[in-house]
C-alpha cells in the first residue's frame, strides 16, 4: 500500500531515497514524538514545532487556541501546511569530504490542516496524544476539562501527499577513494530516554509505560 | 547579546517561553546535527531537512544544485526561508492530561538564504560542516573536487530575526491537582551515539573526534 506519487511528493533527485510505502510512513509517525509544522503567514515561510499523533491516515496536531497557525486555521476553516518529521539514525563518515552523510529517515506531508470541531473526535485524538507518552497514561492522568479544552487547538491533517525520504547503511564512497587511509564508518544514533525524575510530591512509583 | 524582536519573532503566547539570548541560540544551533528549513514554493509551504553549521552570525545550509531550494535561490539570488532547529531534551509527564508537555528548545529564524558563490567562503563552510561530525574530520578525509563542488549548493542566512523557545524543568499541575494519585515527573530524552560502525575495508581504528 502506497501513497500517490504527486508533483509535491516527486523527488528533484536522489529518487532512490525516496518512497511512498505507508507502513513505512507511518512507522516514522509512530517513533517520532515531534513534528516541524511549515506554512505560509503574510507571504513568507514560517514553521511550529509541536507534538502529533497519528489515528490510521489522520495525523492530529497539537497547539493552543492562541498560536498564529491555529488561529489562521480556524479563520479560514484550514491551513495549508507542509508537515515534516524527521528522525536521525546516525552519521555518516566516508573516506571523501562529498559523502560524508546523515542516516535518516524523513516524512514529509502536504495539506490542508483543519480544525477538529468534533467533541468525540477531539477527545479520541486528545487521549490519543497522551497515550502515546505511555500506552495507558491517558486513563492514569486527569481528563480534560471544558475550560482547558478552551486554551487547546487540534488540527488533522490527511496522509494523501505524503513521501519518506530515508538514507541507511554504510558510506557510499567512490571506487577510487577506498584504499585511503581515512576511517570510514557510520556513528548511530538514538534518541534515548533517561532515568524518570518525579516531580516534588509525586508519591506513585514510576509507571511501566514510561518509555525505556 | 541578544537578537531584536520583530513581528516574525514575538509570540502570540507563553511569551516566558520565548527567548533571544544569541549565546543560547548559538549553542542550539551547534548541538543539533540537521534542521529543517521552510520555504515556500508555488505558493505554498514546503520543508527540506538538511545539516547545517554555524559560523558566527551566519548559518550555512547543505544541499545539492539539483534541489528544489537551491535553484529557486539561485535563480532568485536568495529564497525567504524559515530555519527551525528544535532539540528534544524530555517528555514532562503531568497529573492532568492538559499539561503533559515536551522539554525542548528550538530555534527558528527568518530571512533570505542566498547561495554562497566566493570560493574561500565556500571552502571555509564546507570544511565547517565536515568538522562539525568530528574536529578535524576535514583533514582528516579527501577534498573536493571540482565536480564535486559543482554538484553541491551552500546557501548562507545570516542570524538577524532569530527567537529560542524552550522549556525546562517539572511539570507544571494546578495546585488543586497535586495530590492526585498520578505519577507525574520528566523523562530524559538524549540523542546518544552508538558503537561506531566501521566500513568494510575500513584498516584505520575508530578517531577520537567522532561523537561518543
Amino acid at each position: 500500500m502506497t501513497y500517490p506519487v504527486t508533483a509535491a511528493t516527486t523527488p528533484h533527485r536522489l529518487r532512490d531515497r525516496v518512497g511512498y510505502d505507508r507502513a513505512a510512513v507511518h512507522a516514522v509517525l509512530d517513533e517520532a514524538w515531534y513534528c516541524h509544522l511549515a506554512f505560509v503567514a503574510d507571504g513568507a515561510p514560517a514553521q511550529l514545532p509541536t507534538m502529533h499523533v497519528r489515528l490510521g491516515e489522520t495525523v492530529y496536531l497539537h497547539g493552543s487556541t492562541g498560536s498564529g497557525p491555529m488561529l489562521a486555521a480556524r479563520a479560514a476553516g484550514g491551513l495549508r501546511v507542509c508537515l515534516a518529521v524527521t528522525l536521525l539514525d546516525g552519521l555518516v563518515y566516508a573516506r571523501s569530504q562529498f559523502h560524508h552523510s546523515a542516516n535518516f529517515r524523513c516524512v514529509v506531508a502536504h495539506g490542508t490542516a483543519a480544525p477538529v470541531t468534533e467533541a468525540a473526535e477531539r477527545d479520541r485524538a486528545f487521549a490519543a496524544l497522551v497515550d502515546k507518552l505511555g500506552p495507558g497514561r491517558a486513563a492514569d492522568s486527569r481528563g480534560v476539562s471544558p475550560r482547558e479544552h478552551a486554551q487547546t487547538a487540534l488540527l488533522r491533517l490527511e496522509l494523501t501527499e505524503v513521501s519518506l525520504k530515508s538514507r541507511a547503511g554504510a558510506p557510499a564512497d567512490d571506487p577510487e577513494d577506498l584504499d585511503l587511509p581515512h576511517w570510514a564508518g557510520v556513528v548511530p544514533l538514538r534518541l534515548t530516554p533517561g532515568t524518570p525524575v518525579p516531580d516534588a510530591g509525586t508519591a506513585a512509583p514510576a509507571p511501566a509505560y514510561l518509555p525505556s
